[in-house]
Formats: structure tokens, sequence, C-alpha cells
């Protein structure tokens, strides 16, 4: 992998090479939430008959969070909407579009973001839509949202990931099982003053690897009518020909993705990656060569939080001060589908 | 309701009225497709033991499109994008982002573009995400795409919505089990000239009616896990109620819609409505006061569609010679949701 440091100038010497492209976004706010229920990886050992320290040496986690089998996955969203809201004294009038930016929904219809909006205190006729690009579309709805608030009309823009990948967990498959924590964040983005925003966006998707990650059911090909059985609502991943596929794609990706932001990796503040593994973000830093303070990490205390993953992470870095001014930072994943997206912003 | 017709002027005299707001796009193509199986209303009569004439005088149908059980959402789809592409053949390289606008997916993880894509004959690697707002799902879809088309790097998009209700009727419910059909339709868009664009969009959600219309499995509610019946899948519909609260909140939406498009309802030359009940689209010519020269009403020879219905009718628009420069058209529904969206644009 040949990201080479390189020396160090001035970002953004051209005022050009920003021109051509850049899309003024700011983020103004963002919040996270969690279940109550905090599952060490000693408990799961019990569970799965294990010795002690398997299953965190295994998958890298010390605790993640699932909800209880009723627990609603709009409610979390919502308490993660209420989080950013208040975090920086947002009126919640003064938010005209919600975007909900889940993998999987609450049900197949309505849409998720009307029973997102159902629980917010967002006011009646508030504008919302969801987008959908599995594990990666917060990364997806923070594109659409610059794009609407510089030219759609709108002025604050709400986008919320939740996802209970605890409720899809086959406990028969070790390798998924143990890996998965249920969250929600959130992230209010404005315009801006044009000093932050998008250096470059880049979403490309690989469908030989569509059956490599899925959950079968919930849509119109399993179902009764259709024939379904209990094991199409889990979660099926094949890792390791998935593993092989995405890394064999990100390095080429991400050299594409950095080229059409002008920058370089080591001009990269903070790289806020999906969670997806204990092993996708070993190959970040040590095949990509994304260093431990440039990195967000927060993979321990989560697991893979599904699309709730990245917003978290950024959470993160904002409230690490590690999301400043002038400071590059880039979004990055690898979602069911095989879907890549990434992002590079100025904060 | 007063949309009184106006003296004829020259629309847009003047050009600071369209500069503000106004988005360019360009629709450059559109198909459709429709399963096999055609259903005429008689068939129904003998299957509900009805008397011959009844269920297409109450549905106002005359044959709509079921597919069998086993057939793929997605392929239908395909057979739209692959009918759109070749009556303007179109090359599929050309087409850099595929959007998928349905309201019920073909399985929850991954996305649904991720299942067109893989179906389609577009590059690998192509850029795809989903877009939801129920049945109008597509209105919401082509304002990303003019936002994208203009801002967010793309050139040409493809947008199709395809979705399946026949598999999730409730035959028990004379009222919804009668009025659906399956279907799919395509627009390929590009941002064009100048000439041809979006004068104005307006998106709206009112969650009192989100248990009106609804389908409640598939997602996180309903599952082996929290508990599913079989009814789950079906789509449940409160019909009256639904029509009540969608017709007090249609004609104040109207006119701000209108209002944002700078053009009066009797300079609108093509509506293309959700093709959402009879009484839906009678609504829209007595009370709305739509003429029926303007009106596209294709109820009668599909039904609804569900989120397939309004680029079904755009397309329909468009092989009949009302979809012409400088004519303005509106796109208009209500989705489960309850949401509202609309569009005004210049072909």
């Amino acid at each position: 992998m040949v990201f080479t440091t390189q020396e160090k100038k001035p970002i953004f010497q051209e005022e050009s090479c920003r021109s051509s492209s850049f899309l003024p976004l700011k983020i103004i706010s963002t919040g996270v939430s969690v279940p109550e229920n905090k599952i060490y990886s000693a408990q799961l050992d019990q569970q799965l008959n294990k010795k002690t320290g398997y299953t965190e040496k295994r998958s890298g986690i010390q605790y993640r969070y699932h909800s209880d089998n009723q627990a609603s996955q709009a409610q979390l969203g919502i308490k993660a909407l209420n989080h950013a809201l208040a975090r920086n004294k947002i009126e919640p009038e003064s938010i005209d579009l919600l975007i909900s930016a889940c993998a999987i929904p609450v049900q197949v219809l309505p849409y998720n973001a009307a029973h997102l909006l159902q629980l917010s205190c967002l006011p009646k006729g508030t504008a919302s839509l969801d987008v959908n690009v599995s594990c990666v579309s917060f990364i997806a709805a923070l594109h659409l949202a610059a794009c609407l608030l510089n030219y759609g009309g709108y002025k604050r823009i709400a986008i919320v990931s939740a996802d209970l990948p605890s409720r899809g967990l086959d406990w028969q498959d070790e390798e998924s099982s143990i890996i998965f924590g249920d969250g929600a964040a959130c992230a209010i983005v404005e315009k801006g003053g044009g000093q932050s925003g998008v250096l470059s966006y880049l979403s490309e998707t690989y469908t030989e690897g569509i059956d490599l990650c899925e959950v079968r059911a919930g849509g119109t090909r399993c179902n009764p009518r259709s024939g379904m059985s209990d094991g199409d609502f889990l979660f099926r991943m094949n890792g390791k020909p998935l593993f092989k596929l995405a890394s064999s794609l990100i390095e080429p990706y991400l050299e594409r993705l950095l080229k059409a932001s002008g920058l370089a990796l080591s001009d990269i503040a903070t790289v806020v990656p999906h969670q997806a593994s204990h092993l996708s973000l070993e190959h970040m830093r040590k095949r990509l060569g994304v260093t431990s303070e440039a990195l967000i990490d927060i993979y321990r205390f989560r697991g893979n939080q599904v699309s709730a993953s990245i917003p978290t992470a950024l959470h993160e870095a904002v409230v690490t001060g590690r999301f400043q001014p002038e400071k590059p930072v880039m979004l990055i994943g690898t979602a069911a589908g095989l879907a890549f997206a990434g992002m590079v912003l100025l904060p």
C-alpha cells in the first residue's frame, strides 16, 4: 500500500482546488444512544459454553449493548436525536428535514423516517425520507444532506441511524453472533458559512458480494406467500470471502476517494471508519496505514452497530476533540451489498 | 377550493422568478414493466363469490397485473430499466448512479438498489442507494437526483420503482385486496441544458395517519424474536379515516406546492398523480379542480402499483405527448406515513 507521508504543505494552497466540487456543510451537533443492557463478553462465554476470555479474545469486544426483544428501534433513534438537539440547545422547530439512515427498518411499510418522526418532538408535517446503503447509509445521507442544504431548499437537517442487530443474531453462528451491538446516533447539519464542507464523496457497489452478508426475509423474497423459515430472519455472514473481497477492493477505492479530495492520507487528521470487525479495523491500521492516533476505534465498547457505527464513531471524534476546523476528516466503510462509501470533509 | 383560472399570461415572464430555486433537470427516458398475469375484475368476482361486474364497479379497475409468488421484484424493476435504456438507446455505461425508489424491499439487508444493480447491465462498481417515502418515493428520488446532478458529481441517474403488492394482499379484506397491481417503472435523468427543471418540490409527513396504512412485519417490530403472525405480512388499510385525513390536508398542501412554483393550477398542463384509488382520482378532478385532459389516469388498467404508480403514469404522459417542453407538469401523491410529496417541473 503506497500512501506515503508527503512533505508537510499547507492544505488547499490553491483556492481553485476547492472550488470545483466543494460542497459547504457544517455538522452543528451529534448525539448517540444505546439500550440499557450491557453485554460483557464474559457473559457470552457462559452462554456459549466457552472458557472465560474466549469471546473477548475472538471478537475484540469487551462489551456491547443488546436491547430486549420488545424495545423500539425508533425510540432508540429518537433518544439519539434528542441527545443531539439538547447538546447544542437546538430548537426542534428549526429542523426542516428528518432523514432516516438505518440499514434495517422498523417495518416494511410505511418508511422508517415516519416511525422516527412519530416519536420525535419535531413539528407535524416535517419533511422526512429514508436513505439506505446498508451499514454506510449515514455517509450517503450526509452527502445527500449537503446537496439538499445547498440547493434543495432545506436549512437544517437531522440524520438518524438506528439499528437493533441483536434481534437478528443467529446464536448457532458464533462468528456473527458475538460481534454486533445495538445503537443509534444522530448528526444535525446546516450549510454553514462555507469554511466547512465536503471535499470528496465516493460510492461504489460490487454485487458479486451481495449474498455474503444478508438478512433474506422482510421483503418480497421470503414471506408467507413466497415461502420462508425462521432462519430467513437471521443475519447471515460468510466472513472469510467477504473480508477477502472487501480487502481486495478497498485500496484502489481509497486511492480514488483521496484523489478526488486533493489530499493524501497523511493530510487526514481523523479517520471515522465503520466499526465492521476487529479485523477490519486492524486492516485500516496495518494495511492502509492509518495511524492509531487518527483512527476512531470504539469497537471494543460497542461492537458492530450496523448503520449506527459510523455516526457513533463521528460523535466520539467530536466529543474527544478530534473533529476540528481545518483538520480534514475521512468517513469510510464497507457494507452489505457489497457497498463502499467514503467522504473527505473539513469540519 | 380556490384555484381560479387566471388570465392567460406567459409563464415565467420574469426571469428572476425562476432563478432563485430553479433546479435544472431533464428526464431523458422512461420505461415500464408489468408481470405477465393480467387479472380481470371479472376473475375476482368469481374468486370472491360476487356477481359479475361487482369488483369492477367497486374498484374502478378493469384489470391489474399480479406476479406469481416466486417472481422477482428486482427482475421486474430491471425490465423497466432496460425498457428506458432501449427506448432512447442509452448506454448502460453512461449511468453513474442507480437509485431504488421502492416502497417495500426485496429483503431487509442488503438495501434494494444492490439487488437491482446485481441483475442490471450497469457496470460493476456503479454507485447506488435507496430512497424511500412509501408510495411517493419516486418524487423524492427525482428531487434528490436533481440536487445530485447539479451539485453531487453525477451526470446521468437511473431511478427505478418496483413493487409487488400482490404478495401482501389480504383476500379477507375486500377493500384493499381488489385495488392493487404489481409493476415497475424507470426514469433516466440528466442535468440538461437549463431549460427544463424543478420549479418547486414539497414533502410533508403527518404521522397521525401512520397506522392507517401499513405492513407491520419485515423489520425489528414483528419478527420471530419479537413475536409475529402471518397477518403481520399483509397490507392493512383503514380506508375511510385515511381518505378523510388525506383529503383534509391536501388542499392547503397543494396551495403551498403551487405557490412555491409561482404557478396556478390552471398553468399546469399535465398532472401526474399517484394512482391511489378510484376515489382519490375522482377527488383530484372534482374537489381540486384538475381537468380530465390534464389528469393522467391509468388506474383502470393498472390499479394502485404502490411506488411504481407515479413513474408509470409519468411514462404514460411521455408516450402520449403530454410531457412537452415549456408545459408545466405536476407530480403529486399521498403515501403511507401519512406522507405528501409533490413537484412542479418544466419538461
